[in-house]
């Protein structure tokens, strides 16, 4: 075996707390190098006189599951309940030709008996726990863009507002969307199924995606009031809906008081260290001399070390909270504010609501955010990634972009995954459809994809009736209102994919999930001790046969879960054909 | 070369900010399979517009270091300071046969031009830093174990008090020892050279040890008062000597009120959450029904994630800081509280004073309390092991021991391990110079080691007049303070190695490390741009020949550091003899 390769670490992704008193351990192994696993284990303070001056520690031995390979690695797992929340452990591997054992202090023929060479999670607390709350896992989100979803109130448009959808967006131009026009269409929310809401900025700002905050306790008179949003918020709650904002901490707008200020005043300005002044006078060429979102001077970074900023800045985080009852926060450009800060942030909004949702944006591996101390998960671009790469671009095979995805779902503890953000497209990128070469089956199964995968799921406003555009502006297209522009069979479709998710717990966060690998379409079984399901899913303009393998003691009937039909009776393997661009779902008792 | 090793991720001792502003990145290879590592780099949104609609990332290429190698790996590292704290960064590695390109989606044979698949280190904030109080860096501890140290006061006594040193110590005796004692004895710790005093718990409790507090808020009076701690801290700190003193959290003394109130009143009691009880009655055959310390029922552990418990314990913490001004907290079985425990602890101690030392004591894998947001560093019983496992145990060679102590060196950032409390023994362990059967001249080489390694060094109060004993309580005897009972000479070496330490900063925690692995004795090379210092242990029986090669352009006199002799002159690579038992510290210039 390839000890070189071998990883574990108890911490992270490796080890982790969960809210019921579990612990979660995984190891990572050559792929292929280990044909079993097992735990050997036991609490650091439980050892027997076996002979007079003779201690014993008491450890003992338990299989761990392969629970997943990507290109590199196999992925080994188990979950234990530490009778006094202590444990001492290490991994025993073996192949056909050796085994090893392998422990914090290296790698060794055979297991140790002095436990101090042993790994270590010395106590499971709950309050370490990585859970999201429960009701994120069974949320689906909407993302609305709210200046382009729909205009519910012409008398707070913006000057030289255009016609609804007379023209293409651009990075100036406004269409008068607002909180009355979502207001007035949460029936047709509901009767999407979805049952979250993640609004992009509504805070007083300039442009028309209010990415550059003017004043972060203001609702942006364009959109509304306070009052509208509160009945919102009101009216989304009585129907099960959940609220988040955005919030935009690590910059303000150029138009935000405190920066005038110092513009105006320099460095006689009380507000110079709100931001990251590099040096008197400003300027703005070649290069803003303040740091700012990437190069943009009209976003100048906040200093959230100065403690002023984070106060002002925490007294909106609750504000919010407190006034509108808001259940998430998805935070702008999470990744360029420092950790202290969010950690500050979490025990703000927590105390207040212990069950709000913290969503940061981050786009790269995310570890350093979820570890229970700053967000509950992340918005999951590498989905996104993956799901392009194989559908869109066609850069990469079935196989291939199951093992990419294992990979990203050993990256974060599985309790995050459950929380995990799962898109296909935002107001950031070109819509999903457009990227798919307008191609609306391939789209529809990747609906079916997200729809049928672990995380919480959200679909940009529009993409459900085949929406249109390429990156921003583009993206950002007014949502057309007349059926007759909307595709009502995709429509149909991503409202009957999110019935099924709304209905099967396992096609939401229930259960384990495993890929067959080698099936020559994206297949995966999810599975509870009673019950299964299988996806498959055939993005190719071929028909495949996929082998299915059930592991239950005796799987009575496969159903087609879209239909009910009955596909096969009292058989635990089979063989099943997909046609080009169709999917199927089973599910198996 | 093998991809399945290669290991990165942007955090830990992977990827940290410094407090000023530096980021350090580390790549592990396994050893052997590159000659060559280099970091490819740029500011993510840092793009020239090469041809029209054609924008390419500015990115560039940097030299890594290969800076230690252990038994299974290469590590390469390098410090950067990106001009606008951000950085999205991969790995180029070559060998003869052969390069690829490492980044955060994957491995591929060429470097990728999106830099959306690289690593991401998004911002660099000093808030986030590692970095220790510098004066810890510069510090050298001595741990006293207060009932043993010296009777200074015998108006204090316990009843039952033994004659100062007339028995071997029981779990039980007492022999007087008090803060007056140490107050007494400032001159011999000045003498010796020390500048740092650990106590073990000085606070009211029932044992000898005092692990077992009664009251947090109290001086045990068989120690003295708190007006005699307050003369002793402000004499030290006159003197130039810090306090740490011991933080006994994880669980109270058996007689500690709450639980007495608990014990008494029953599921009744206020404090009944104040404590982890599984069900009433209390029972203590077989084992608690509460959790304890390991299985020890007087040591019940403490609810620290009830709001109470947690009050009051940081309100003992930060009395000793404002009232007193105690300059360091030791944290007792630190790994077995829970994490949003200390992260409060921290912001409550660290805003009264900002360089205030926390010390975690944690005998495994400490990384998961080491990210900025717990304690300033560890324990470090690894160190321990592998010297006893090199010079006592004799069951590694000394290439073994320096690939170990390099594995050590990896598991957390550099900034940390300025701060690792490096031992050879404590009141918990037998004394080093018993591990070494009581070999003299093994035992000195031990502390020409310690006290020329990076870390923050502690001498056990004993060691250093060459004091024996077995297992606790066997390591807890009696200072002895009659000269004539006290070994003069491994006395004289100790201050000598602490005088040396003292004088010259490559000794303790300035420039770089580097094993000469392929040396029969331990020997290392500490080194920055202008100065170099090599030391030589050879803990074997034999005389062995060690090789040295300077970095320096031009070395002109190595001298040997005890007695300032030219050893060398115009040479730049050297052979040099070391008896058996015998060590040498060469500085070159």
């Amino acid at each position: 075996m390839e000890t070189a390769a071998l990883f574990h670490r108890p911490t992270d992704n490796y080890a982790y707390a969960c809210a019921n008193g579990d612990l979660k351990l995984v190891l990572r192994t050559k792929k292929g190098d280990a044909l079993k696993a097992t735990l050997v284990h036991g609490d650091p303070f439980d050892w027997t006189e076996a002979s007079p001056g003779n201690w014993e520690w008491n450890k003992s031995e338990l299989a761990m599951t392969h629970s997943g390979s990507d290109s590199l690695f196999d992925y080994w797992t188990i979950t234990v309940h530490p009778p006094y929340h202590r444990i001492r452990y290490a991994f025993q591997l073996y192949n056909d030709q050796e085994s090893l054992f392998y422990c914090e202090k290296g790698i060794y023929d055979e297991p140790l008996k002095d436990n101090g060479y042993y790994f270590c999670f010395p106590f499971v607390h709950t309050s370490d726990a990585t859970d999201v709350p429960k009701w994120v896992e069974n949320t689906i989100w909407y993302q609305i863009f709210p200046e382009r979803f729909a205009n519910g109130n012409h008398n707070n448009n913006p000057e030289g507002t255009l016609e609804w959808g007379s023209e293409d967006p651009s990075p100036t131009n406004f269409f008068g969307g607002d909180l009355e026009g979502v207001l007035q269409n949460l029936d047709y929310l509901e009767n999407l199924g979805v049952n979250g809401i993640y609004f992009t900025p509504i805070f007083k700002a300039t442009s028309n995606h209010k990415y550059d905050t003017i004043d972060y306790f203001e609702i942006d008179p364009q959109f509304g009031t306070k009052e509208t949003f509160k009945k919102l918020v009101d009216e989304c709650h009585k129907r099960g809906i959940r609220i988040m904002l955005d919030a935009v901490f690590n910059h303000s707008g150029y138009y935000f008081p405190h920066f005038q200020d110092v513009l105006e005043k320099g460095e006689k300005s009380a507000y110079k260290d709100w931001f990251h002044i590099r040096e008197f006078p400003i300027v703005q060429e070649p290069r803003p001399n303040y740091d700012t979102f990437a190069f943009t001077p009209f976003m100048p970074k906040l200093n959230t070390q100065h403690p002023e900023v984070k106060k002002y800045l925490l007294d909106v985080a609750r504000y919010w909270v407190e006034e509108f009852d808001i259940d998430g926060w998805r935070l702008d450009v999470a990744n360029e504010i420092d950790h202290q800060f969010w950690r500050e942030f979490r025990a703000a909004v927590k105390e207040i609501k212990p069950d709000l949702y913290i969503l940061g944006e981050i786009w790269h591996d995310s570890i350093a955010w979820l570890r229970g101390d700053q967000f509950d998960s992340v918005m999951n671009y590498p989905f996104q990634t993956n799901v392009l790469d194989l559908f869109a671009r066609k850069t990469i095979t079935p196989k291939k972009f199951m093992e990419n995805m294992t990979t990203v779902s050993y990256l974060y503890p599985e309790t995050i995954n459950k929380g995990l953000f799962n898109l296909v497209g935002s107001h950031d990128t070109p819509r999903i459809l457009t990227e798919c070469g307008e191609d609306k089956e391939l789209t529809k199964l990747i609906f079916t994809l997200m729809l049928t995968y672990p995380g919480t799921p959200c679909i940009y406003y529009g993409d459900e009736v085949a929406l249109t555009g390429g990156m921003d502006p583009g993206c950002r297209k007014c949502m057309p209102w007349d059926p007759t522009e909307q595709d009502q069979d995709m429509l149909a479709h991503i409202q009957s994919m999110i019935e099924l998710r709304t209905k099967e717990p396992l096609l939401a966060n229930e259960g384990s999930l495993s890929w067959q690998y080698d099936a020559e379409a994206i297949s995966f079984k999810k599975s509870t001790e009673n019950k299964e399901v299988f996806v498959i899913i055939n993005p190719s303009d071929k028909s495949k046969t996929v082998e299915l393998l059930s592991g239950l003691s005796s799987p009575n009937t496969w159903k087609d879960a879209m239909n009910q039909t009955v596909v096969f009776k009292d058989t635990n393997k089979n063989r099943i054909d997909i046609p080009a661009k169709q999917f199927m779902i089973l599910i198996v008792q």
